[in-house]
Formats: C-alpha cells, sequence, structure tokens
C-alpha cells in the first residue's frame, strides 16, 4: 500500500497540514525536531507522492523522452549517460528509445512519448542507408507541441527549414584535424575511408579531409577515397586496397574501421607507425589500448547529452535558449599510431 | 495544440464515439473506409490519447524503470536494449537510470521510479566497493509496492530473505568453461586475475575456475590467483606478474583485463597462443577484432533483458512466474587466443 501524508500524521502524531508542508518543502513553522521525524516517518513507510497526479495537474511530467538509434554503440551510451545524469540534476527523468537506426521507429517513438506526455524531447534521429537522415519523418521539429533538440544528426535536413535546437558534433572540423595532423608529419598520399555518405557526419568528415589537403597545396586524388559502412571488416578490405596503392597515411571515419586497417597492415606486414600512421574518430576506450594505440578524433558526447537537455529544459520552462544550435569541437587526441612520413 | 477525438470528428465528419472506438481499438460496425478515414486524419492532426489521465485511471503506467551501473559499459547497455526492445513489444515505456555504481542512488532512483508509478523496476544494483552489493539497501525487494526483478547482481543478498525474481548469469559456470578450456588442451599452470572480490559475479567466477581445477586432478595454488579491478590496466600489472612466474594459461575474469594481459605479453616478447593461452569473460565487440582474436565467455546479456522485462509484466499483470529466478548459461566462445600447451 502506498503510504499517504495522513499515514504519516497519524505515526507522529502531528497535523496532516505540518507533514504536507514539510515534504513538499514549503515554507513553515515547524520545529527542528518535528521536521526530522516527518522526514524519518515518511522514509520509513516508502512515503512519495504520487507523481502522475501531480502531472495531471501541472500538465508536467518532469520526464524527457531520449530516442537514439543504438544503445549499444559506445558514442551513444555516452549521450544517454549525459543526458541522464543532466536530467536528473534538474529534476527530470529520462525515458529511453531505442530505435535500431530505423526511421520508422523514430517516428513512432516520438508518438508514444507526446501520448505519454513528456516534457520534451531529444532526438538522436536514425540513419537511413542510402538516403538522408530523417528522410521519412512525416513532422518537423517545430510543429510537434513539445520541445525537440537534435542531436548529432539531422542538422542539414531541417536547418533550412525553419527555427530549429540542436547540439551538433563539428564533423567538418574533425575531419580537418586529422587529415591536418597526417600533413604536419610529412605525409603526401593519404587514404580516406569514409562512413555511408548517405549520413551527413560521413560526408562532413570528408569535406574536412578535403579542406587540410587544399589548405596544404595537395591535390585531391578521389582514387584515395573509399566508402565504408563504419565496421571493422570495411576498414580492412578498403584499407588493404588503399595500402596496395602505397598510402604512408590513413584517414578512417571512425575507430572500429581503424582497427580494421590495423588488421589489413598487419596481415602485409606493414608497420604502424613507422610504414603507416592511421587516424581514427570517436576515441572509443579501445583505442587507448590498441598495439600501438590509436590516434584519433574525439567527440564530446557526454558532454553533448548534457547540453541536449540543457536546452530543452530551457524550451520546456520558456526561457531564452542563448545558442539554439550549438557545435562542438572534436579534439585530436595523439597516441601512437602516426609519426613522421619515411617515404 | 493537442488534438482531440472531437478534432477528429470534425475533421471527417463522423461521430465522437465512431472516432473514440475506432482509436481505441474497440469492437465495433464502422466501415473499412472510414476506420482508414479516421486513422489518416489522426496522424495527419497528431492525435494521441493522453496517457498521463489514462494513467490516473487505470493506476497503470505502462512504465517500467531500469535502474543500471553504468549505460556507457556495453554489458549493461546490451540488457538496456534486449529490456527496451521488450518493452516496447509489449506496450510498455522503459525509464533508464544510470547510477555511476553508487548504492546511494539505486535508493534514490527507486524512490523516483515510485513517485513516477512505474509499474515495476529492473534492479541491476550497484556494487559497493570492498563491500556487498546492496549493503546499503535501506528496503527488500519485496517490501516495495511494485514489483521489482533482479538483473545480474543482488542474488546473494536477498535469496535467503525472501521471494524475489531476478534474471541472473551463470559466472560459476562460465569461470569452470574457461578454465576447463584452458585444462583440455594441456595447460596445468593456470593463473587467475579475478575482478573485485567484493562482487559476486568476481567470486562465483573465481569458483568455477577452481571447481575445474579440482575436477582435473590439479591443486589450486592461491599465488597464480591474481585480484584485479575489470579495468585494462590491471589485466597488465597482474597479467605480467602471472607470466613472471611462468603460467602458460591466464583465465582473466573479464575482456578488458584480458586486453592487458595481451599488453603484458606483447612488452616480454610472448607469443599468443603459442607460448601463452588467455581466456577472457563477457565478449565485447572488440574481442573478435584484437590481435589474435580472443578466446572468451559469453554471456547472454540482451537476453537477460528480454527476460527481466518478460517477469516484471507477468508480476505486473498478477500473472504467474514459471521461473522467478531464471540463471542463464554463458557459453565459451572460442577464437585464436587459446592453443595446444607446448611445455
Amino acid at each position: 500500500m502506498r503510504a499517504t501524508l495522513k499515514d504519516i500524521a497519524e505515526a507522529t502524531g502531528l497535523s496532516v497540514s505540518s507533514v504536507s508542508l514539510v515534504l513538499n518543502d514549503r515554507p513553515n513553522r515547524i520545529s527542528a525536531k518535528n521536521r526530522q521525524l516527518i522526514l524519518e516517518k515518511a522514509r520509513e513507510l516508502h512515503y512519495h507522492p504520487n507523481q502522475t497526479a501531480v502531472s495531471l495537474i501541472t500538465r508536467r511530467s518532469t520526464t524527457i523522452g531520449l530516442v537514439l538509434p543504438d544503445i549499444t554503440n559506445t558514442f551513444f551510451a555516452q549521450i544517454a549517460k549525459g543526458a541522464e545524469t543532466r536530467s536528473r540534476e534538474l529534476g527530470y527523468s529520462l525515458m529511453l528509445c531505442n530505435t535500431n537506426d530505423s526511421p520508422e521507429k523514430d517516428d513512432d517513438y516520438i508518438n508514444v512519448l507526446l501520448s505519454r506526455g513528456v516534457d520534451g524531447i531529444l532526438l538522436v534521429s536514425s540513419y537511413q542507408p542510402g538516403g538522408d537522415t530523417l528522410c521519412s519523418a512525416r513532422w518537423e521539429p517545430s510543429s510537434l507541441e513539445k520541445p525537440v533538440v537534435l542531436v548529432d544528426r539531422g542538422l542539414d535536413q531541417f536547418a533550412h527549414k525553419q527555427r530549429i535546437s540542436g547540439v551538433f558534433a563539428d564533423n567538418e572540423l574533425g575531419g580537418y584535424l586529422a587529415t591536418q595532423h597526417l600533413i604536419s608529419l610529412g605525409h603526401r598520399k593519404i587514404g580516406c575511408i569514409t562512413g555511408p555518405m548517405g549520413a551527413a557526419s560521413s560526408k562532413n568528415r570528408l569535406f574536412g579531409h578535403i579542406r587540410a589537403l587544399q589548405l596544404a597545396g595537395l591535390t585531391f586524388d578521389s582514387s584515395l577515397v573509399r566508402e565504408g559502412d563504419f565496421h571493422t571488416e570495411s576498414g580492412f578490405l578498403l584499407g588493404g586496397q588503399l595500402l596496395d596503392l602505397g598510402v604512408t597515411g590513413i584517414f578512417a571515419c571512425n575507430d572500429m574501421m581503424a582497427y580494421g586497417v590495423y588488421r589489413a597492415a598487419a596481415q602485409r606486414g606493414v608497420q604502424i607507425p613507422t610504414e603507416l600512421s592511421v587516424v581514427g574518430f570517436d576515441d572509443l576506450p579501445f583505442s587507448e589500448i590498441t598495439e600501438p594505440p590509436l590516434t584519433t578524433v574525439r567527440q564530446s558526447a557526454y558532454a553533448m547529452g548534457v547540453s541536449a537537455v540543457d536546452k530543452v529544459v530551457r524550451m520546456i520552462r520558456d526561457e531564452h535558449v542563448t545558442e539554439p544550435i550549438e557545435t562542438m569541437s572534436p579534439r585530436l587526441i595523439l597516441r601512437k599510431s602516426t609519426g613522421v612520413c619515411q617515404k
């Protein structure tokens, strides 16, 4: 049985209104001793307010929905962790929705979340293979009755349409930093293994790579660009092809593919970093312990989750959001997989 | 503005009761054409029922809380993914709570979830360093007004106290399988790097290791057991110590520590598997792509999440739970890090 204010009043011998004032943290003149007594008894009786009734009156559920593609992907898990921690700090609970990268499920989950009365939604939209992110969405963020903050994906699709809020990684800058680092070590023949080009993040990393080449006065050679799928096996196959073309540096657009490049190099007896320099993207936990540890671009996934919650809560409270679209700069993490070009 | 049944009735020219019957999926005699019209208009107007009002009436929120230590740990993320997928299938939403392995937060979150009116709770309890799991809990699962299913942890603490439900990995069997495999390859001097011994899972993996030794008639030598902390660095340090003692096989009680053993072996010029066989535990995604790929024990984390939801939903519906305490058998995944003992 749920304990009521009356139960606590009876157990303490104090009035229901005293109990109510203390447990709702309202201004009161109740003595410290009685206050303590009420709090202890409330804990003992497992008292907790009926939040459902509160929600119906306040029209606030103090719940935020988080829709993401795959919670077992470390990058999204870090976003979730940041979002969950910050939600809790601000008094919100987080509802988790895992779409398995299916755009139809984005829609379904958004409807579920709205019907559950969440106050706001954080959306890491699904990637549609061969097409644009969010292409199937039958709605636009601003058309929904509740605030939506896009996280990591969807900027391209919505930016030109209307006012949106979002937290994005600066993938272009990340790609630039990776390739610029290889150039600074003297590499001239640099391969790039991209992610699926339908995803904006893949495209922007490649654009950053090209910008770095141009700024260094190097000619862009499209035969040195191979489209992978963010999985290790594609890094292995495409990394092997690039090695056969004589590259001395490879920028793999995520760490998983960089691990595949390691395997392709090992298979050919190519030493990293003396004969081949490799830069990844993501900074997965494993990249610290590869042999050699992987130089990579670190995205601030946790910080993105925190910031997305800050934004959505400001929107829920009708407060001004100073930076509706926030772009987080990634950092190059220098480890042992890159070295001075020996050729 | 939230669309109401009345809005849809007006837009379609049909009665409110017809709209209500269709959208609530009640038996009705409405024509297929009108049914279609209502569904299309409901979608167009972004209709969704006010779940908060429904909850207050039915006293069901069709929400399940999931409390876990760290969503960025792949094992827990897989539990969450299984739980989320199954919840959705059964019409429930999942509220995510990340405790950062703090037992105080277990308590806090359980109170938050209860105050939010969740119908049931899945608890992967926090590990208290140097102490028992759940030692700080001021409650017992059966004392709460809502069903609780323990996942992965907490069996030891509660089993003797009262009726509980839970889904656990058979860690003892996992430890047995790992060491038995090494013995079957001819290894006799086998080291074991445990997790923190305060955690039941660590203890049980060690017990399985010891059982395998005994069954093979090998004497247990405590100097070959080293207590790690589940992190790579401890695997590196303790793996080095075991190598210096001349072991030919090492059972590392999780994959992260096994990666540390790889590094210790590389540092000493010891070849895996010809000079050293290594078995891990967890089967993290990286274990497929290590050089050599890691032989390890796979837990069915996803299946544990699915089963935990099945149990809690049966409890919510007052249905009989056939197997209140379910133990899931792990499997040995054979890869390239183990080979016939050469000494």
